[in-house]
């Protein structure tokens, strides 16, 4: 990791981080174990990518970092409750997160399910805050709010977890070619979108022109299916202590790129994943380091 | 039921489905099995409460229904996906919803996780279009989604069913006025906070004014608590048949306003937020007079 980056993702979770205790103080109406539930998981220790996504792509736009930390925090939030969601019994039943108990491991699945949903919703009043409070007109608002929802939504995150669910019935029965294609289905909508969303929401609360929230679109793309691609490399090579899991995908018999293209074909295409993400910041020059930066990461990060 | 409200019952819960038909037409990211699902449970027949109350409110300040179908039909989505969550194993465990098989009982647990999550994230979309279409500034765009999810999250409706869920721990352990006071909290968190908001959002759109929105706050809040109060007689006296139940709340000897105040104590409690009801509507008239015949209806109704 270069020391500006280091340095930016450092300084980004430190402000998101302060942003969330204000945001999830205690409230009279707010039930204080569902507080709880909600706060245990946004302060499990997560790299809050998301956010300095759209930070990053602020500055790219020729905008501050400062600009966006309240959809960052939005953003975060609707990461954070995919993962309560995704952990459940009912979804991938998983005990562990980051090495730490999952969120209906410790406070129930009834509680989880609402700290989720509470999470999801509180997250679009915070991201209309902060269009408000950049002065975005009605039409930008309503934009950024799309943005974030359908990066979020059933064409994109949710779909793409359930598409993930249904993959076990399909998994066997699928020439090598159509089972990548799936594959790549798959982690476009649960991962990468809301990778765009974020870019797309720095972007707008900037006020950054069509190209270049076109440039940032396919930059996502690309390092959000680096980021599966280094994840699934990650889940075989990687320290499971580091990476605070229980069971390998393998294990599970999991359909992974891994298991696709074998793991030399697997880093041969994040690299080149990486490569093309370089090439679609190059109209922003030196103002996209950042985002340069967090790309060549993705692929070497070791969790 | 008045023949103005059933009119007006009628008339938007028709435009409110044609809306559903669009909103929810096929789409090429979204799989279909999900699709399905949320639209298993926004067709199964509800009252389309929320959408009138929003078009109504709208008229009080001098707009159109017409106005708020798009905040209405988000609305609507917001209270279904609630009510997918709420049928779930892990919360209330219903097999039957107005007498169909719940949505999980159809799709499954994860699908029904997922049907719900997709409904809320897709609302907030579409109440942002609907700020959008109606030229609202950026203030009152955000304005309109801090309303709806303040009246869904974890101080509103959210916050209603974790309270809820723990009623459980305390029922029993409390004097009268105690569990009084913990059942009201309950019940203006889970039901009256999303009619509020219904209402809200309609002055919103209709630029109603301050005064304007507190009033509608207040008669929200009446009606509220009355309609829960209405469910739990209905519960006891009402026919099986028509609630589409199975199982009465006293039989899972549930803390209700019937088992508190006795059915002629539940009813004159219903009776008086009915006549406050309609007390906090007379700056409005005349064009208050939809919500006058709700107010009445919500007491009256057999299911």
């Amino acid at each position: 990791m270069t020391p500006l980056l280091k340095r930016f993702l450092k300084d980004t979770s430190r402000r998101i981080e302060r942003i969330f205790g204000q945001l999830f103080a205690s409230k009279p109406q707010e039930p204080r174990i569902l507080r709880q539930a909600m706060r245990y998981s946004l302060f499990a220790g997560g790299k809050r990518l998301r956010p300095c996504l759209a930070a990053a792509a602020a500055q790219c736009c020729g905008g501050s970092a400062g600009q966006t930390l309240k959809a960052g925090a939005a953003l975060e939030m609707i990461h954070t409750y995919s993962l309560i969601h995704d952990d459940l019994p009912a979804m991938d039943d998983d005990d562990l997160r980051r090495g730490q108990p999952t969120n209906h491991k410790v406070f129930g699945e009834a509680l989880a399910i609402l700290a989720g949903d509470g999470l999801l919703t509180y997250a679009f009043e915070v991201a209309a805050a902060n269009a408000r409070d950049r002065g975005l007109d009605g039409a930008a608002s309503a934009e950024l709010i799309r943005a974030i929802a359908s990066g979020a939504g059933t064409c994109g995150m949710v779909a793409g977890q359930a598409a993930d669910l249904q993959a076990e019935s399909w998994q066997g029965r699928l020439s090598r070619r159509q089972a990548a294609s799936r594959l790549e289905g798959i982690h476009l909508r649960k991962t990468a979108a809301l990778i765009i969303a974020s870019l797309e929401a720095g972007a707008i609360l900037a006020g950054g022109s069509a190209a270049q929230r076109r440039s940032l679109r396919a930059y996502g793309r690309a390092i959000g299916l680096a980021f599966q691609i280094a994840d699934d490399i990650l889940d075989v090579v990687g320290d499971k202590k580091k990476l605070g899991k229980k069971g390998s995908d393998a294990e599970n018999r999991k359909l992974t790129y891994v298991s696709l293209y074998g793991l030399d074909g697997a880093r041969a295409k994040a690299s080149a994943l990486t490569a093309e993400a370089h090439r679609h910041l190059l109209s922003f020059g030196r103002r996209a380091q950042v985002l340069h930066d967090l790309a060549d990461y993705i692929i070497t990060r070791d969790k």
